[in-house]
C-alpha cells in the first residue's frame, strides 16, 4: 500500500547521491519522482537535491491502459497508476520527459505552470502528440521571478502544479482525463520545506482520483510528521476540497511568510477543472491523532462517496483510539442514510 | 426585527462588565455570542473584551426544529434561528460548546478553521454526534500564528468560519444544513477592528439563510457605521456573493495592510458550499446612504430570489431619499419580468 | 481585426496631446476607451496620460442591437460591440457616462469596484435605468487607499473590473447580459505598467465572448509584447480559464511586488459569473512564439467551443512556424472527435 521513490538516471546513477553527484549546473541529472502506490501514502524523503542552476533532469513516462479500462503514467512500463507520479523539480531546472504510448490511442502530456515550446505543447492544436505506439519528447523549463516592468516582478515557476493528456479523445483530452491520465507536477523554491509525506487529491468528475467511497485512498501519516497535499481538480464539475481538522494559508506554499502575512487561512477552497493547489500541514497538530475526513463539501458530492480520509497515527506508528472503528465505518460509507 | 446580544455565562455573570472581568488566563468566561433576530441586522458592541491567553469560554446550544420544519441552533430554548448565533472568540480562546439536542433526529456541531479532537469533529465517522435528545459536549480551541519549517509560519485559527451539523440525515449532515443547521464562527486577532454591526448570508442551495426574495433579510445600518459580513456557502450549488456600491480586500480581514498591500479588492466573490469570508465596510463610504443590493450574480439564481437590500440610513438613522420606494420595489421582487 | 483606440472628448479635443493638456485637477478631459473590433485583438497605446487628481472624464456610450439580435455598448452610433468598450481610468478619476439607449427596451449599465450613487446603480430597485429612447448620465468615482480602523487601510478602487447593464428583461439584466451588454474596465494605480495590447474574455455562459469556436477571438501581439488580458465571467455556468504557457499571480497586478511576494501563480482560475480579473504576461517570454490556446477548463466547455487562440508572432510581426497550421487546424475545431 506504501508508495515507492523511482529515480531514473540518464546514465545509469540510481542512488540518491549520485543525483545529488549530479546536482550542477548543465550537468544531466535524474529528476526525482514519487511513484503513489494504487492512489495511497506515499513517503517522499526530506533529501531530494539541491536547488539546481539551469540543471536539466530527464524522466521516462509510460501511458499505459490498465486492466480496469483506465488508462495512467508510470515511471516504469507495466506501472501505471491513477493519478500518475509525482513530478518534483526544483525552481530554474528543466525536466525532459520522454513519453512512450504502450496504448492504442493518440495521447500526450500537458503540463501547467512551467514553460514549453509549442513542440511541447502536448495538444493536437500544435500537432503535439503521441500516435499510438510512438515515443516523443517533451521539455518543460522553469526559472525564477524576475524583475519587470515598473519595478514589479514576473512570476517564477514554483508552484504546486499537474499534468495532464490533452489528446485523447478530443482536441482537449477530455476522454484521456476521465480516465485516469493526469499526475502532479511540483516546482520547489530554494529554502521551500520538504515534506515527509506527499498525498495527490485528484477531484475528477465525482470521484477522487477515480474512486469513491469507500475505496478512496486511505491516507497514512504518523503524528507531527511534515505531510504535503496537491489538489487537483478535473472534469466537469465543480467541488469544494474540505479536510478536517488542520487548515493552511491561501497562497503558494500553505505557510505564513510571518505573523503578520495577511492571507487567508482556510480549511475548504474551490477545486474545480484545471486548478490545482498544495499546502503542507503537521499531521495532528494541536489536534491529536485520529481518522480525519477529507471530501467534497458539495453535499450531494460527499454523499455519493468523494470522501476519504486522513489516517494521523500516534507518534510511533500505532493506531490512536477509536481510529479503527472510524475505518470500519468508513469501509461502510453509502450514499447518506 | 433587531437581534439581541446574548451571553451565557458559567456562573452567574450576565453583564458585560463581569464578562470583562472574566477575561483573565485561565478563567472561565462567557463566549460572546450574537442572536440574529429572524436573519436581519443585528447590533454588535464594539467591546467584546479583550483577547484572551487561553481563556476558557464556554455556551450552551439548542438545536431543535422550527414551526416551519426547519431546524435550528439558539442560545435558549425555544429561541433557535436560521442562521444560528455568531459565535465569536479571541484568538488563543478555548471554545465549549455544550449542545442540547431538542429534536428527535442524531444531529452534530462541526466547526471550521478551529482545533478540535476526533470526539468533538461532530462526524458519524468518529461516532461524534448527538442522539435525539442527548447533551453532548464539544471543544474547540484556537491559536496565534507559530514559527514553522525553514523560517515560515504556521497559521493562527483567526478568521472568517463557521460551524454546521454534520450528522442529521447521512454521513455529512446534508439534510441539517440544508434544512438550518448552520452559522457563523468568527476568531479575531488582537488588534482586529470591531464592527458597529453585523450579519450572516449564507448561500444556501437556491436560498440565502434558507429564504428567498422577496423573504431574505433587509440588513440595516447607519451611514459612516462599521459594518460586518460573514459570507457562507452551503448546498449542493456554486453561488457568488456580490455587494452593490461596496468592496473589501481579498485576504484574512477584508482591510488592506497598508497602501502597498498587492491584496486583490473585490466586490464580487465565489461562495460554494464549505467555503466562508468575511469582511468588513463603512456603510455608504463613499457612495451615500440608499438601498444597496446584495446577490447570487449567478443570473437566475438571482432572478429565482438570491437576493437582498443592505439598507444603510442616513447617519441619524432617518430614511434616505428613494429608499423606501427601493424597499417597496424589493418586495415586489420576483422571478424576473 | 485590429481595434481602434476612440477618445470622446467634451469641448472638441481629440488628440492625445489635448488629453494629457486636460489632465489636471478639476478639469474636464475625456475618457480613454479602447473600441474592440469585433472583440478580437486591440492595440492600447503606452501612454493613457497621467494620473489624475479627482480628474473628471466624460465619454458617451450608446447601447445598441446588432443585426444579430444581440445588444452591445458603443463608443459611436452604429459601432456597438460585444463585448462593449474597454473603459480606462486612473484611481482618483470620476468617470460620467452619458448613455444613449438606441433601443426599445428598457436598459442601464451598471459597474463593478467603483462609487456611485443609488441614481447612477443601473438598477431598477433604485428605479436607475434608461427607458427605450431615453439619454441618461450615470457617474462613477474612484479613490486611492485610505487610512481605516486600527492602522488598517480602506482599499482602493484600482482593479480589473467590468460594466454591465442591470434592467434588460427583468430585475437583474439577465437577458441584457445574455445578449452583449457588458465590458471591461480597468481603474489603474499610479506607477502600474501600461499594456502594448489588451485583450477582453467575458466566458458568458458556454461562450467566449458570446462566441463559440472556431469563431473565438484570436488575439495577436508580438513577442516580448506586454499584453493584458481582462477576464469576465456571466451569466449561469461556472467555468475555469486557463491560458496555455504563460503564467501570473493571484493579486491586484498579476505581477509580484518582489521576489519575496507569496501570492500564489497561477495558469487556470475560476472565472464565475459577476467576477473578474486581469493580468498582464510578456506575450511568449520564455517560450518562444505560436498558437497558445486558452479556453475553459471544464472539458465539456472547451469541447462545445469555449476555446480560442492567442497568436504570439514573430518580434518582427512574422508569422511564426507552425502557427498558420495550428490556426487552420482551430478553424476545424468541432465538439471533439
Amino acid at each position: 500500500m506504501t508508495g515507492r521513490q523511482v529515480r531514473f538516471p540518464l546514465s545509469g546513477q540510481v542512488s540518491r547521491r549520485s543525483m545529488l553527484a549530479g546536482a550542477a549546473a548543465g550537468v544531466v541529472a535524474p529528476v526525482t519522482a514519487t511513484v503513489l502506490g494504487g492512489g495511497t501514502a506515499s513517503a517522499a524523503p526530506r533529501d531530494r537535491g539541491k536547488p539546481g542552476d539551469g540543471l536539466l533532469r530527464r524522466v521516462t513516462v509510460y501511458a499505459e491502459e490498465l486492466p480496469s479500462g483506465l488508462y495512467g503514467y508510470g515511471l516504469q512500463p507495466g506501472k501505471a497508476t491513477v493519478p500518475g507520479p509525482v513530478l518534483e523539480i526544483w525552481e530554474g531546472d528543466t525536466l525532459e520527459i520522454e513519453l512512450v504510448n504502450n496504448t492504442d490511442r493518440r495521447l500526450s502530456i500537458h503540463p501547467h505552470g512551467v514553460n514549453y515550446e509549442t513542440t511541447s505543447d502536448g495538444s493536437p492544436l500544435n500537432d503535439s502528440f503521441n500516435e499510438p505506439g510512438e515515443t516523443r519528447t517533451y521539455v518543460w523549463s522553469t526559472r525564477a521571478p524576475s524583475e519587470g516592468p515598473g519595478g514589479f516582478w514576473l512570476p517564477g515557476s514554483a508552484g504546486y502544479w499537474h499534468y495532464h493528456d490533452h489528446a485523447l479523445g478530443g482536441e482537449h483530452g477530455t476522454e484521456g482525463i476521465a480516465k485516469g491520465l493526469y499526475g502532479a507536477l511540483v516546482v520547489r523554491r530554494e529554502g521551500d520545506p520538504l515534506p515527509d509525506r506527499q498525498f495527490t487529491v485528484v477531484f475528477n468528475d465525482m470521484t477522487i482520483n477515480n474512486k469513491v467511497a469507500p475505496h478512496v485512498p486511505v491516507f497514512e501519516a504518523n503524528l507531527g510528521e511534515r505531510v504535503e497535499f496537491i489538489a487537483i481538480g478535473h472534469g466537469n464539475n465543480f467541488h469544494t476540497f474540505h479536510l478536517h481538522a488542520h487548515r493552511w494559508a491561501e497562497n503558494r506554499t500553505g505557510y505564513l511568510q510571518g505573523p503578520d502575512d495577511p492571507s487567508r487561512v482556510i480549511d475548504t477552497r474551490d477545486l474545480n477543472p484545471g486548478d490545482s493547489f498544495g499546502f503542507q500541514v503537521i499531521a495532528g497538530d494541536g489536534v491529536g491523532p485520529g481518522a480525519w475526513m477529507y471530501h467534497c463539501h458539495v453535499q450531494f458530492h460527499s454523499d455519493g462517496g468523494m470522501a476519504g480520509v486522513f489516517l494521523v497515527r500516534n507518534a510511533d506508528g500505532s493506531m490512536p483510539e477509536g481510529a479503527q472503528e472510524a475505518l470500519d465505518r468508513y469501509h461502510q460509507h453509502s450514499g447518506g442514510h
